[in-house]
């Protein structure tokens, strides 16, 4: 293989580098480019926070064998220059912390043939716990079955248990699944898992935002779970302990102001505790069925006419949400009365407008920018 | 028998002819004596609308025959003469409306050896289907008989189905239970459960606001489920369909300021359907245990101290809250201050400050009244 695109290479050094997110890096790639964020990285000439994030791993360049790998599986990598980013939906991440594991992911490397934005255009996420009991398995099974069949993207972890049976219900649904990783997209895990992981990819995606040969850790799991939330309309929990991997989901749903659901059961059933307890505390909204799930995480604004601005300003959160907000409701501003108003800094409204008119919240023309109606 | 006071005979008169609930007739009580209320009532003394709601039953005098038929099978006719008048738990009523099943009852047949005021001061309704399924069924007796156990009253309908199964769990817990009919205390309905109700009449209180010799009717039992609510600290819905006598309770719950519970249970039955939807809804909080149900009904206050005034604001309603607001923190008030201050006529008020006195949240002296601390 080889003879990939310089810039591509550039994406896929950064990915190995930081592996995860890093919004400080992501918002150094959209002021300067891959490239010169790449060459700043390699030469260490960064500010101090991205220099101690970068430069253990700054060396280390498999870009080009990443790629070739990833390619050799049949897959890509897709980053925010691509058609099918979905900066849409990513967008929720923009109001969280600069922690290590809190923003968007940089890029994400992806086995499977459709385009990731269409994939997560309507999408929900259906986790629970690997000790599934007969009940959940079975519920899980309706459930997303049932939004599959009705056109919803299930997304989930592939773990053993609830995932696995929400990502075979789609499947035999004829329906569309992601399975997000906490590895590279060229490891099977679980182990068990290698054939249903085939089948994910052929009819939808495994998707991970770590370069290929990473191997799962737990705090992978625990940015992992960020994005399968990140990547849905809502989080439905079916069956989960109270500490567990799918209560992590559904609170990073609940700070990505996605709706989280959660399916009852037996109150005798260990597995339904955690689904209980998020009931009973107002953490999640009980749902019985797909149709319930329909109602909690359909399009948005539709009941009230779904306006433009409305629909934006639920959809948006932190700077997005607030350069979106110091636009006018008629005219034009500039940049840098827009940076003025908001308060965000130039670069930052600069690389933020782009991703904005590309989701269509906004427009430009020669005056300067817009509120798209 | 025969021999009973004219006082005595005087309420069992007039309960037989309201049948039930009228608050208009319990404050013609409260301010001139249920003896001159008969005799008002009997010669149609009265306010068109007393006179409208008594006309059609008041040549009925069965009094006596009513009064010894009771003390016949081992019970009584408890009134607000009585010091076993569960005046506290009855205040709720209060703030509610003048309709015709809308007040506190106003006397109370009853079989059974225990004051009654004693056996609802801890107590909680637990009701449901009468269509149970096993699971609701088990999850009744575990969370009725753990109630029992710890000392709660289980409070419920005796019909069949949850019903049944929340009585015999307090039974077989060695607890108490009082079982709230829809008609007289003489009639064993449903006709299965007659057992039943001697044993809840042995070791609790089998109650009723209709006179003995009354059949059940259908907005009987609709007045009956807002006693269910009345005397109970919380409301407890096991297993109900959507439109159900369960679900009737619940709102006489919400009506009356008790907490709300509904046990969750498998999405694929349908006996939990109405369940989850008042979670769902926010009508009802999810308990999957009884130390779920004794956080949502235990002691009011006890987590902030359980300081009397934020107690008394708590539990009471209507003309009796306002009356109890118009008092000051330190200091007196007279009836005719209070009437003025809280704007409630005076009789009222004079009818109220004695219920208010005997459940200690006002105490008098010559100057007046004032709170009790």
């Amino acid at each position: 293989m080889s003879g990939h695109e310089p810039r591509r290479l550039a994406w896929a050094y950064l990915s190995k580098v930081v592996q995860g997110s890093c919004p400080p890096l992501a918002r150094l790639v959209a002021a300067v480019g891959p490239e010169d964020a790449a060459r700043a990285v390699r030469e260490r000439d960064l500010s101090s926070f991205l220099d101690r994030r970068t430069s253990a791993r700054a060396h280390l360049d498999t870009a080009a064998r990443d790629l070739d790998l990833v390619t050799s599986l049949g897959g890509r990598l897709v980053t925010p220059d691509d058609d099918e980013w979905p900066s849409w939906r990513l967008l929720a991440f923009d109001g969280l912390g600069d922690g290590r594991d809190d923003g968007g992911p940089l890029a994400l490397w992806v086995l499977g043939g459709r385009p990731v934005d269409e994939l997560v255009a309507r999408s929900v996420a259906v986790v629970g716990t690997r000790a599934a009991s007969s009940y959940g398995e079975h519920v899980t099974a309706e459930l997303a079955g049932d939004l599959a069949a009705e056109g919803w993207t299930i997304v989930s972890g592939a773990a053993f248990g609830i995932d696995a049976a929400a990502h075979r219900a789609a499947l035999g649904a004829g329906g569309l699944t992601v399975a997000v990783l906490a590895c590279g997209v060229d490891r099977a895990y679980p182990a068990g898992h290698g054939r249903l992981l085939q089948q994910i990819a052929r009819d939808g995606a495994v998707v991970s935002e770590y370069p290929p040969g990473t191997t799962p850790a737990r705090y992978r799991f625990l940015a992992r779970n960020r994005l399968v939330a990140g990547l849905s309309d809502g989080v439905v929990v079916v069956e989960a302990g109270w500490r567990s991997g799918a209560r992590n989901t559904a609170s990073w749903g609940r700070r990505l102001g996605r709706p989280v659901l959660a399916v009852p059961g037996p109150v005798t059933s260990a597995a339904s505790t955690g689904c209980h307890r998020m009931i009973r505390e107002g953490e999640a909204t009980l749902v019985a069925s797909a149709a319930d799930v329909v109602v909690e995480a359909g399009p948005i604004g539709v009941e009230d006419g779904g306006g433009g601005p409305a629909r934006a300003l639920d959809v948006l959160a932190g700077d997005a949400a607030a350069i979106y907000e110091a636009l006018p409701a008629h005219g034009w501003r500039s940049p840098r009365a827009l940076s003025e108003e908001a308060g965000i800094p130039i670069e930052r409204v600069r690389a933020l407008l782009p991703a904005l008119e590309l989701d269509g919240f906004v427009g430009s023309d020669e005056t300067g920018w817009f509120r798209e109606r």
